[in-house]
C-alpha cells in the first residue's frame, strides 16, 4: 500500500525476479499475525506512531497475558487499560518488567522514554471519584512521551479553586478535563484558555447522572468552542488524542 | 376544611340553625365556580397567597380571554403566560387595562403593587436566546411583589463576565438561573453564593441538547448543593418558587 | 476576593509593607489545603454558612476517614452521606465522637447545636421504601440547625392519610417530599400549602419506574407551581436547599 | 371456525351435497371484502360486539369517506376518530346523516341507541387542555351505548375540587381518567374508588413532559392497584375498554 | 368521610353528646394505625373490597413479617408479593398458616374462600420465562375470589398453539396476557375475543428488549382496542384490575 | 482489485509496456467520476448487480435531476426514492422516459425488464397507513427484477384475515412485512412460513409509538427466528435485501 | 391445516368412517404435547425445516434438561443457546451424546449431518470480545447444515485487515457480521460484496455504547443497502436467517 | 487578571497615583461592553486567538446585524453561523463588505488573510446531504487562517472511494469528518492516518437515525483511538478545534 514498496515490487517483476502471480500474492500478504483469537497489528505503530494498546475488560487473564507478551517481543511501550490485579499477575509472569498502576487500573511496560510531545499536557479532574479516569489519562499520556501535570478536585461549584490553577492551565499545550455529574468543567476551562480541550465524561454521579449520560450531553453542548469529547470514562482515548495534538 | 369555619358550622348545628344533612351538604360546597370548561379556584389565593395564573399555550384566544376576564372580576393581579399577541387582543377587548409583554410572552394585569418579597430576586441568564425564559421569570417575580434584578449573557465559557456581577449576586435573597446547552451556569452561580438557586433549563441549543434535556440533566446533577430545578423553559415556575422563598 | 481584605492588601502595598509582586502572589494564595487526593475548602463554610459534606459512595473507607478527620479539626458539624458501616468504622477510629445513622446511611459529627432555621421543616415520604432517602433529608436538616418533623407512608392512593396530616403540613416553613413510582405526592402536597416544596424522586419502584426516572419526570411536570426538584434519591440536596430557605 | 357451522359443513359433505374439495375451499372463504386499500371486516361486530372504527389521521378525506360509506351500508354505529373538518365534509357528502363533534374531533353516525352498559362511565380530566382527549372518550363511550358523566378540570394540585365530585365518582362502574403533565390524577382517583380506572396519558405539558411520556410513566407506576393504562391521547381506546367492562 | 357516619356525628353534636371541638377532632381521626414504619390502612378493605397487599421487594424479612402479622389480626386474605423464601420464614414464624408459592414468589394467607368473581379469568403467557409473572397473576386472582384458568407457552410465532385454546379464551370474562420480547400476544388475543384484555409486559428477553420496554411499547400501541396495560412484570396489578372487572 | 486484471497489469509491466510508476498510477485509478457534489459509482452495478439508487429527501430538485440524468446515460434501471412531485418535474425535463409513482413516492426509469429473482417476493402490510412504505418496497422489488405480490391490511388483531392469505405466503421465496404500532405482524407471519422475513417498522401510530420506535423494538425482539429488520420506513432497503435473497 | 390432510379428513367423513363431530374434534387436535411448563412443537420442523431450539437463559438446569431430552426423542438436531455449564451437566445426564461448546455457550446434539445450505456462510467479527456472539452464530449455522468460515478481529479502524480477507468474503453466499462499539463493520463489508449481510450488534463496548444500543442504531442506519439487522447479541437469530437464505 | 497589568496596578498604588479603593474598582472593571441584549467580549480574541462568532439561529435579523456591526468595528474576521438570507440582508445593510455563503449558511467578513495554521486541514464528508455541515467547517477553518481541502461523498459502503483519497488524507495535519446515518466514517479515516480526527455527527438520515443520535453514539464508540467528537451538526466547533490544533 505504500508507493515505494509498490514501485520496488513492480521493479522486481520487470526484472523477472518475481512472476506476476507471486507479485499478486505478495500484495495480499499483509503484515499481521494470527494468534488464534486476535490479530496483532505491529504496523499500526508505523501507521500511527503509537504503541498497541490492550483493552483488558472482558478478557481472561490468560488472553491479556498472551497478547501483552506477544506485543512485548517487539520494541516500544505496551499498555493494558481497564486491567485487574488478576490480569496483571498473569502478565507479570510472562513479562516480569511490566508494572501495575492500581489507581489507573493499567499495566505498563515502558521501554521507550523519549519525549515526543512538544509541550505539557494538563489533566484536570473535578472530584475525588473522577481520579481513576484521570489517572488512566495521565499514565497513557506519559507512556506516549508527554510531560504531564495533574490538577485534581477543582469542580465548578468552587470556581476559585480552578482559578488558582490558571497559571498551570495557560502553560499547557492541550488540556484533558475529566468530570462526572453535570460535566460543566470543560466549558469553564475552555473559556479560560486558547488551546484544545479534550473532555472526558465520567460515570461518576447518581440518579439522573445516568451512568455518565448527563456529563456526556453537557460536554457535547459546551458553550466553549475549543472542546471536543470522547466516550464516557475513556481516559485512554483522551490521552491518545492529546498526545497526537502535542506532537504537532 | 379550615378549623374555624368547621367549629362555626358545628355550632350552627348544635344551635339547631342547620340540620345534620344541611351541614354535610355545606361541607361539600366548595368555593369554586363552573365556567363550563374550567373551574376557577379563587380560594387558591388564600391557600397560597398568589394570584391565579393562566397557561395560555394550546388554548384559543376566546378561552384565554374568558378565564382572564373572570379572574379580573376579583381583586389581585392576573397573569397569562405563553400568550400570543392574538390571545392578548382577545383579552384586551374584555380587560382593557391588561398589558402585553412581548419578550416574556405574557399578559399582565397589575393592580396590587405591594412589595411582598423581603429582598431582591436576581435573574441570571446565559445567552441571548435564553432571554424569553428569563423574562418570563422577571415578569412573574415582579407581579408577585418582588424587587428583581437581571444579569444577562453571562455564560460559563467567559467566567469573568459572571464574576464581574458578583456584587449583585451576593446581594440577592434568591437567584433564578436560566441556561440552555450544557446547563452549567447554576452550578457556578451556586458555588459563589449562600442562597437558594432555582435552575431553569431552557430548550436553547441544538443537536445533542435534545430540546433542553442536556441542560435539565446537567442541573439535576449540579455539584452545588444549593440548586433545585424546575421544568424546561419554566420561567414562571422558577419565579413562583423564588417568590415564596423571598416571602419567608 | 472580598473587598475588605483587598483594600487592606492595597493599603499594605501603599505602606511599603508588601511589594507589588508579593501582593500578586498573596492574591493567588487561596484558602484551601492539599490532602493529596482532595482539596478541602474550609472557606465554603464562610461562603455558604453550612458545613462541608462528604459524598462517601465510591470512596474507600480510608479516603472517607481521611477527609472526615481533617474537616473535624476545624469547628462546625461534619456529615458523610451514602456511608457504609465499613466507612464508619474507619471514621470512628479517627473521630471517636462521630455517630452512624444506619437508616439514613450517614456519619454525623454534631458539635454546633444552634437552631439556625426560623421555622419547621416537614419531611414527607410516600412509602416504606422511600424511608432511606427521607431519613437522609431528616439527618441533614437537623445537622444544619432545623426543627424537623416527619410524615411517613402517605401515598396519593390513600389521600385521606395525607389529609390527616394537614395540620403539620400547614405549620411547616418548607416541605421536603420524597416519592418514588409515579412521583405524584409533591403535586398534592404543593396544592395543600403555600410554602416551597422540594421534591425528591426516589429510585423506588420497578419496571417502567426506570430507577426513578418516572418519578423525576412526574415531579418536573408538577401542576403545583410551588414545587422544585433535586436529583433522584438526593435527600441531602433537598435538605440543604430547605435549610437555606428556612434561614431566610 | 365456529363449531356449529363446521358441524353443518361436515354434514353437507356426508350428505354428498359438497365434495371434500369444495368444503376445504369454503373453509377458506372468510367473511371480509376487498375495497382495494382496506379490508373491511364486518364480522368484527359479531366477534367483539362493537362497531368498526376508522382512525382517520394520515388518511385522505376520500379514503375516510370511502371506508365510512361502506361501513354505513351495514347496520350499527360508525365512528371516525382524529377526523378533520375536511374529512368530515367528504364523509357527509356520502353519508348525510353523519355528524361532526369538533371538540372530540370525531365523525359519528348513531343509529343504534340502545343502552348496552349496565352502569355509568365517568370521564375525569385534569386540565382544560386535556379536554379533546376526554371528549373523544365521551363520544366513544356514548356511541357504544353507555351512560356517561364528565368531571372536568380537577387536577391533583387542587385536591378539594376532586373530592367535591366524590359522589359522582363512587356511583361510576368504570372511570376513565385523562391527564397530562405528571399524570397523577389516576392514582388519586384510583385510591378513592373500588372500580377499574382506565388511565389515558395526554400529550399536554411542555419541556420534560416529552409529549406525554412523563404522564405515561407516571400512570404505569401508579401506586393505586386498580389502574390500567392505554396509549398517549388514546381517548377512544379507553372508552372501548370501559364499554366492555360496563357490559360485564 | 362516609355520609352516614357524618350524619351520625352531626346528630351526636346536635344531641349535645359531643362538643363542636370534639367533633372536629373526631373528623380528623382517620382509621389507620401507626406501626412506626408504615401506616396500615384497614379501611382500604371497605373502600375497595380487596385485602391489603404487601410489596415485599426492598423490605427486610422483619418488616414484611411485622406488616403481615398485623394485617392477619383482622379478617380477610393477606398477600405478600415479590417475597423471598427468607421473608417467608420470618412471616411463617409469626403467622404459621401462611403459605409460600415459590413460582409466583408470593406469601399467601387464604381465609376467605368465597367466589366473588362472576366468571372465569384466563391468564395467558407467551414463554416459559414469563411464568413467574403469570403465576403472580394467577395467585392474586385466586386469592381475590376468582375462578382462574392458565394457558401457557402460546407465543405468536406459533399461532396455531394459541388458536387451539380459543375455546377457553372465549369462555373467559377477562383475560390477562403476559408477554416479553415483542409483546405481541395481547394484540392477537385481543382480536380473538370480545372481552377486556389486561396486558402485562414482562422483562423477559435480551438486547433490545431493554428490560421489558419493547414489550411495554408494543402493548401500548396494540392495534386491538380492548387492551389496556399495567407496569412491567406487574402480574399482581393485572390480577387486581381483572378481579374488579370480574365482579362487575 | 480483481486478480485477473492485476495479473494482466503485471504482465504488461513485465512486457515493458508499462513502467512501474505508470502501473502504480493505474492501480490508483478507480472507476468513479466527479460531479462536483457527488461521486457516482458505476462499478457498484458490477459489484452488487443492482442499479444505483438516489435517496432524494433533503436534495434540491436540481440535484436529484443532475444525478438521475447522469446515471441514465449508462444502461440499467434508475430509481429515486422519497421523491416529491417537484423533484420529479426536474428529473422528467432531463429524462422524459422516467415515471413517477406517487403512492411509493418514487421516480423510476425502467429499461432492464429481465426477471432476476427466482421466485416470488410477498409484501405484506398491516394497515392503510403503512401503504407508502409497502409500495416503496413493491416498486423497488419490481425494478430489481422480481415477481411481487402484495397482501395489504392484514393486522394481527384480525388474525383470520392473515390466515386467509396463507396460500400466497407459503408460495413466496422471501417475505417483506411492513407494520407500525406494535410491529407484531412479522412475528406472526414468520411463524407461518419457513422463508426469510424482512421486517420494516413504519412510523405509523401515535403517542407511545414514538415515530416507529415501538415497532422497531418489537421486530428486533421477534420470537420468530426467521425475522431480520431494516430501518424505520425503509421499504427500499427491505426490497433490496429481499432481491438479493431471491437471486440466490 | 394442510390441504391434503383436510381432503383426507373429509373423505373419511364422506365414507362414514368419522362422524362430523369426531372430524371437528380431530381438526382441533393440534400436534404438540404438554410438558407442564412448555408446549414443544415438533411440527415446527416440518413448517420451517429447522430443529427446535431452546433459549436457556433464565431457565433452571432441570427445565433445560427436560425440554432437551424430550426433543431428543425425535430425530434431527437439538440446540440449546445461552447455556451454562450447570445446565449442560443436567442435559448430559439425560442425553449423554450432547456436547457443550463453551465459547458459544451452546449445548448441541448433532445427528443430522446433511449439508442443506447451497454455499458458504461467512461469519465476520470485529473484536476479541465479539467472539462469543460470533461463535453462537457459527455453531448454529453448522448445526443447520451449512459450510461456515470465520473471519475474526477485522475492525474498521484497521481496514487493511478486512481487505486482506476479501477473497473469502466474495465467495460467501451470505455473510453474518458481529460488531459492538460503533457497529460500522456491516456497512464496510456490505459495500464490498453483493450478497445479503446479516448484522448482529453486540453489547461489547462501554460508556456510550449503552449495552449495544450504539451498534444497533449504527447498523439500522447502514448506508449499505444489503444489510438487515437482528437483536443485540443474537448470534443464533443471525445464523437462522442466514441458513434460510443459504437454502434458497 | 493578567500578571503584568496587576503588577503595574500595584505599582500605581504604591506610587500614590491610585487609592486602594480606586484600584479595587479598576480590578472590577472588566473589558466588555453592554449592547443591551448581549455582552460582546473583545478580549476573547486575545484570550483564545480567534474572532468572535455569532450563532444566528433563533436571533432576529436585527439582533444578528447589531452584534455583527459592533464586532466589525474592531479588527479581525467576523463569522455568523446558521444564518438565513434574511439575516444576511440585515447584516449587509450595516456591513456592506460582508459576504453570504449559502451552502454553509454563513455570513463572513474576512479582513485578516494571514495563514495561522501550520499545515492543511482536510474536511471529509460521507454523503451529499452532509455538505451543509461540512461547508460550515470549511468556511470556518478558512476564516481562521487554515489551508483547507475537501473530500466529499466518500461513505464507508464504497470504501475504495475513500482509499482513492488516501494521498490527501495522509498529508493533512488534522482531519474533520462529517457523517450522518451510522457515523462510521471517522473510524475508518482514523484507522488510515496518524493525526487527530474531529468527528461531526450530522442529523442526516431517517427513522432510527434519531436526528443524529445514531451517528453521535457511533462516533463516541469509535474503535479508532484518534477520534474525538463535537455536537451534532456542529461544523463550526469542529473547525474551531481543528484550527487550534493546526496552530500548535
Amino acid at each position: 500500500m505504500d508507493p515505494a514498496s509498490l514501485v520496488k515490487l513492480f521493479a522486481q517483476v520487470k526484472a523477472g525476479k518475481l512472476s506476476a502471480d507471486e507479485a499478486v500474492a505478495r500484495l495480499r500478504h499483509l503484515p499481521f499475525e494470527d494468534l488464534g483469537f486476535a490479530k496483532v497489528d505491529h504496523h499500526r505503530v508505523l501507521r500511527q506512531g503509537m504503541p498497541e494498546v490492550i483493552f483488558s475488560q472482558g478478557k481472561s487473564p490468560k488472553q491479556v497475558a498472551g497478547i501483552f507478551a506477544r506485543l512485548a517481543e517487539h520494541e516500544g511501550n505496551v499498555l493494558a487499560t481497564r486491567a485487574t490485579e488478576d490480569q496483571y499477575r498473569a502478565v507479570s509472569a510472562l513479562v516480569p518488567k511490566s508494572e501495575y498502576r492500581p489507581l489507573a487500573r493499567a499495566i505498563v511496560l515502558k521501554r521507550d522514554r523519549r519525549r515526543y510531545g512538544k509541550g505539557m499536557v494538563a489533566v484536570v479532574s473535578a472530584g475525588t471519584s473522577d481520579i481513576p479516569v484521570a489517572e488512566e489519562a495521565v499514565v497513557t499520556a506519559e507512556l506516549m512521551g508527554n510531560s504531564v501535570q495533574h490538577i485534581y478536585d477543582v469542580g465548578v461549584a468552587g470556581i476559585h479553586r480552578l482559578l488558582a490553577h490558571r497559571g498551570t492551565l495557560v502553560k499547557a499545550r492541550v488540556i484533558i478535563v475529566c468530570a462526572g455529574m453535570e460535566g460543566a468543567l470543560p466549558s469553564v476551562v475552555g473559556g479560560l484558555v486558547g488551546v484544545p480541550v479534550i473532555a472526558v465524561p465520567t460515570s461518576v454521579g447518581y440518579g439522573a447522572a445516568f451512568e455518565g449520560l448527563a456529563a456526556l450531553l453537557g460536554m457535547l453542548n459546551s458553550c466553549a468552542s475549543n472542546v471536543s469529547v470522547v466516550n464516557i470514562d475513556n481516559g485512554f482515548g483522551a490521552a491518545y488524542v492529546a498526545s497526537l495534538i502535542n506532537r504537532r
